[in-house]
């Protein structure tokens, strides 16, 4: 029986150990739990509230737990509840009675807000590494396809023509939004809890700057209630997840669709498609479906977060348990699906040529002849009108608008010349020369400050 | 490398595998992919696709990984991806060549689809025996306690006085609704899908009606595309349980309000309840708390798998992967909160006179003296002003409405007689006397039609 | 001032009034009031608790406010709080002091919960036509296009080709499990909640059996404490529609791939496209687009009431109030999705030459090939093994499977033999003939089946 | 017809305006939307790209516009589908076909998303001025209560005595992270999408870097194709907005419980409850209940939007018009409350007396008595187990810790002496003197530092 029972006759019904243990996932947090101890020894040295050689022993003690969590001899018994019972069970059987003493000045609610909290300042620095790493990667790929030209859509039609580089760039940008969400999280996330006890601080003579110092820790939290009741931390955190997850799932979209037969964009590496059971021919793009797919897990895990902290009255209640594993899914998740993809768009083949061909269909060109119309002086609304039914004229005698004659412009409006027949896809990319725009100029602009912001760190 | 990647001249990315497995959880589909599998090697046997002698090989074979799998002897390998490569790769070491007949006029889509309709069809029976336990709990607890009158409330303030049996029957209610929508789940979920090949059918001469019946279907897809994509029958059933959780979170809700100091309505068991590591005399509801917050859990299982189905085109895509973790966790978090919260309810005890004496506080009868009123002749809302105005006066002189004396009562209204003064709570709840009421009357038919229904299976 | 505020010394802070007041929204079920007052009236008639002429002079009173209602004459004035405030009052403006009467045994929460559940069974009435409506269309077009061969897809991969009548009867059968989920939803809407009170039933004579048989109620109630404090039936419906958009999300996601320039498949009528402001070439399926973006939002009003009931102690909260717009939003955009694609449906034109020859190209006949060798004797997994052998081998000579000459199939197999060329799309599509599946006799089934189901209510 | 229809024979279906209008929520944006377009006019101008006379016709023409609308004489047809047509179209008929020359360089992809931007920028202000008035409140009604103990619950179980002005700044801190977060959010939504064009950026001479001054943009987006599809800034917002929600929902939960009959600890003013139509002596914590319900309708509203973004391609599609309705609610519920629920806790009566006596009950000083033993020698979770056995002696004895005579306490450890007796909830809460925690030096540096941060802009 746990001592946390001791007031107790009955030792708890089983299932209720079932339902209530969180070992079975919280032992991951194993490595903070006993770095938080150790500096909360060496702290009640520091302080005097117990010996130096106690400090020393209980030291000694938790590392040889770690030694065994690490060694996998650590015998995890469900009934222990969570990683600080089991912890500390063991500690009392490696160094006895003195392992009592640790406690002092602690609650289990101020631990295990230090623990998480060490946890996800170490979650969101791996984020952030691998947010830097698809965004390389994306720079690498625009640049080996620096003059591929594609369609651009809107609505999934073909909208106007643009660089491979510019569509792979504005994937940059969304990552590196994201980029400055988690480093935003990380600066809320990194403030000590240790020191707030159960809910209203602690009667010792604690001093929380020095545990600050030795776990890392810019500030302390500046109100005990709240530290012991915030999950703020892991919300921020499984929010910006879920953003990040929306921006993977509109690339996996996309590698999906280019991957079909219809457009052939590009063609998955091996290592990266997965065949069918039944049909021997297939090539599926299982890696993008997937990734698809768990941005819906990430996004009901936040849900769910939100869901069980909504009205929960002050300070520490049961129900944050469920905090955990929501947000290890989701960590695991973001920074797995950030390497997969990474490496699927580093491994793909792009075909430059399918992708060229596309662009030149359908009326792409048609926004340029209406600029054109407006640079020799008809109003955009009339330029609009007046290319719309040229289009139309176009669709009825099964033309595209290479094939119509100059001739055939002029009548729609007096202001086409000769060089009407100059507008190509090549002159419509180099003509959108303004910031952000797609032609060369521009996104080699772009690029050189994409890789000022994620290659030279 | 499995046989499906047979395409391909590269395995899979390290970090792919780990992406794309589902082996780690849908292993225990084991049981039903080996039961789909006998029934489809004997439909292939009686349809003369393959031999009787063979089918009788592969059935032993499969008997032979069952057997394995059940002694934790298997070798769940990751780079199998799921359970059904996992199972064929071994039954080929264990029979040879022939298990390569098994896959004959079956898709991993049907097959699939069937495991996981087979495993929720078992999770519906069982969820409706965890619903059933529960209101036979309520019943038996309703019962004991058929004379413990305790406030009601709305807006958590007291509003009228009520039979705990009665409040305890409100959950009976709910729960029974649950009932429904389980069953109805059920009904939908019954229909097999295998025989509906990858996408288009099957080729060879299946006999479907046999495989249905072989393994307890009502009817077979009518649609094969529709049934290798479809899982409304998981979406059903998590929404089912969501609403069902939400039950549960109000019931949690009220047993940590009755636990309080405060309330002190009820004592846990000791075996339903949990201390604290810095608090000694802390007697915690932590079952009751992780139930309400477990409810966040189970809708963001929800959220979670509508989000990843949105927007599929037909007909598999691997998205479809994401739907086994969200449902499990789903049936495992709402059977397990069953049998607990079955458990906690058995074993706490009420205190009836605390229970007795908040509700006769405040002006929990001034419905009753308006109604008093009305009886007497006064409409309704004129009796509701002057009763506000008898509460606002009792307020302000620091008196309850038993206080009052009859010529004070008098002052607010000619209406009133001394038989104001019979009115009480047991009055007040005897004279709920309305199918669906309070009264005891009333309550002793709703406990027996409540019987019948839960305890005469 | 509200005679609810009678016993308060203030007016409402006019943030509160308009934080709190419903009557914006909750207008539109002014006409389930006034029906169920109505009722309410007659049967306090009936049961002798007022007089015949009051309740005839209420009845004419409260006629008179629906039809300045319906007129737009009526002054909705926020600080009534809500529908039953602002009827009540204006009845009082009407017909005097008789309308106080109208109140008796009767309280806001199950005059509530009574309107919104007159509204749920009409929008699921509704909610069903709409359902029929889009079957029919599917119907129709299927029939309309009975010979059309198009491509069956698994994860966006040309698998198999299928009947596009195969394609559509797909979301027949997706509908079809809506229709039953509604229904089911109906039978545990039709219960009356009149006559419960505020929570614990009325001390009234009342006569709920006639209200049930006036309103057109099944049954009543029969615990007043859930009855008052139970949206199962919103959230029911939520959920239901909820899974009824997420299977319009991907028709919506399958016109969007069909109307590429990539896919071309069908051309959408203009009466259901939209154009662009800049690119007059376009013409987009903003309609198909929208129907997939607000899936979304009947998510999020799910979500919304699911967090907003968790661990609501008994009874009525205030809480409540926040289910009407969220239910009202929900019936509003799947009744409107469902007749506006029904509408696209009915009008698009497909393409069947271009969804012919699409489904024409890849390996898309690998898996007959493989059955092909099954039923000359080879084992499936082996028969799997050759054909990926021989697809890549097409593959890396840039040939189709109809390039291939019969010698060199052989190299791969020696049962291949002549008859392997008369593998074909057609014997393709005609092969899967088991129930469910594509072959023309199949679909015909199933139409009839689904005719029967759908067009003969 | 609206000019982008020109292409097309037909107009749009009645159901198809109704389905893809966003007229009757976008107007609200129309401020933005002429802001917009004065600034991009003027740019026109000083680019020539049109005349300075052109550009002033057409800002007098648009604030004409605009002034219609403020006076209430506009008229909105729904078929004009968004705010940007309506603009537009009534500019043309104010000013003639210079309007048409307005959309020149521009695209309603970008113009929304300006316009959008635009709002949320504002939107983001009024939301830190909602937060600062609640922190204001909170502030002075801690130091207005600076006295007050109160207990300190963890699982809503008594656990230590507290300030009730500690219990505030609690929320303080809550707010303090949720103002960071808007801050941060701010930010990023900060940069200029005008000039992005449809997708690909534009063609004429925009001069970009203008336009953000102009408008008060920090930056300009720096990829069009990201700029036209990307909505961060709304679901940051909403994400930001959940959390902060949440946070409204435990005072909320708390004011509710704080109300009941059991807990007793405030009464809320009049202008913040609401009266009962039934139960006269009600008075119902309706905005706190709101508060707390409106939580769910702020986590749909993400899910919602979350749900909706996921699996887009590239770029502009309009799914995207569906993130308007559910921004705006969010906005306009968050500020509501921050206002209301500050109002409430302004006007709202703590009851000492009542609060410091329910400190004083239980075992809420059973931590002060472990940690006595401890500051006396012995380690703490030896402390813990005989204060576990003190409580349970005392409970079976029913007696409370100040009963117990010193002898009595001695029984359990020899270390007690008289002044034991010293321990009280003053000296409990002055013994937390810890940063962060309860005692009153703390409360008093916490509410400085508070100040500093809210009061002193």
């Amino acid at each position: 029986m746990s001592h946390i029972r001791s007031r107790f006759d009955k030792t708890a019904d089983e299932l209720v150990v079932q339902y209530t243990s969180s070992l079975s996932y919280d032992r991951r947090l194993y490595i903070y739990d006993i770095k938080g101890s150790i500096a909360h020894a060496r702290m009640l040295a520091k302080q005097n509230i117990i010996t130096k050689n106690e400090a020393d022993e209980i030291e000694r003690g938790l590392k040889a737990v770690a030694a065994e969590i690490e060694d996998g001899k650590f015998d995890f018994k469900p009934e222990l509840e969570d990683i600080h019972m089991a912890v500390e069970a063991r500690l009392f059987e490696i160094i006895g009675d003195v392992a009592g003493k640790l406690h002092t000045g602690r609650s289990r609610n101020d631990q295990v807000a230090l623990d998480f909290k060490l946890y996800i300042k170490e979650a969101i620095s791996e984020t952030l590494s691998g947010i830097r790493l698809i965004q390389q990667t994306l720079i690498k790929t625009a640049e080996a396809n620096i003059d591929v030209i594609m369609p651009g859509y809107t609505h999934l039609q073909l909208a106007q023509p643009v660089l491979l580089a510019h569509h792979l760039l504005a994937y940059f940008e969304m990552f590196e939004r994201d980029y400055g969400r988690f480093k935003d999280c990380f600066k809320r996330a990194d403030v000590l809890p240790l020191g707030s006890g159960s809910l209203a601080g602690v009667t010792f003579n604690t001093d929380r700057e020095f545990l600050a110092k030795e776990l890392g820790f810019s500030r302390v939290s500046p109100n005990s209630m709240d530290a012991v009741s915030d999950r703020d931390f892991a919300l921020e955190y499984m929010a910006a997840a879920a953003i990040s997850m929306m921006h993977i799932s509109r690339i996996a979209e996309e590698i999906v669709l280019w991957s079909s037969e219809e457009f052939k964009f590009i063609e998955l590496d091996d290592a990266y498609a997965t065949g069918s059971s039944l049909m021997p021919q297939k090539k599926n793009p299982d890696v993008a479906e997937l990734g698809r797919g768990k941005t819906g897990r990430v996004y009901g895990n936040l849900t769910a977060l939100l869901a069980t902290m909504k009205g929960l009255p002050l300070t520490y209640n049961r129900d944050l348990q469920e905090d955990k594993e929501k947000v290890f899914d989701t960590v695991d998740t973001l920074v797995l699906s950030l390497k997969v993809f990474s490496g699927m768009l580093d491994t793909l083949k792009f075909k430059p040529e399918t992708m060229r061909k596309a662009s030149d269909r359908g009326f792409i060109l048609a926004t340029d002849l209406a600029d054109y119309l407006v640079l020799k002086g008809e109003a955009f609304r009339n330029a609009h009108g007046i290319i719309a039914k040229l289009v139309s004229y176009a669709t009825k005698n099964n033309k595209t608008l290479s094939d119509l004659t100059v001739s055939e412009y002029k009548q729609f409006s007096p202001l086409f010349e000769d060089d009407v027949k100059d507008i190509t896809i090549e002159s419509s990319v180099a003509a959108r020369n303004v910031t952000g725009g797609t032609s060369p100029k521009q996104v080699e602009a772009a690029l050189k400050t994409a890789k000022q912001i994620a290659c030279n760190q």
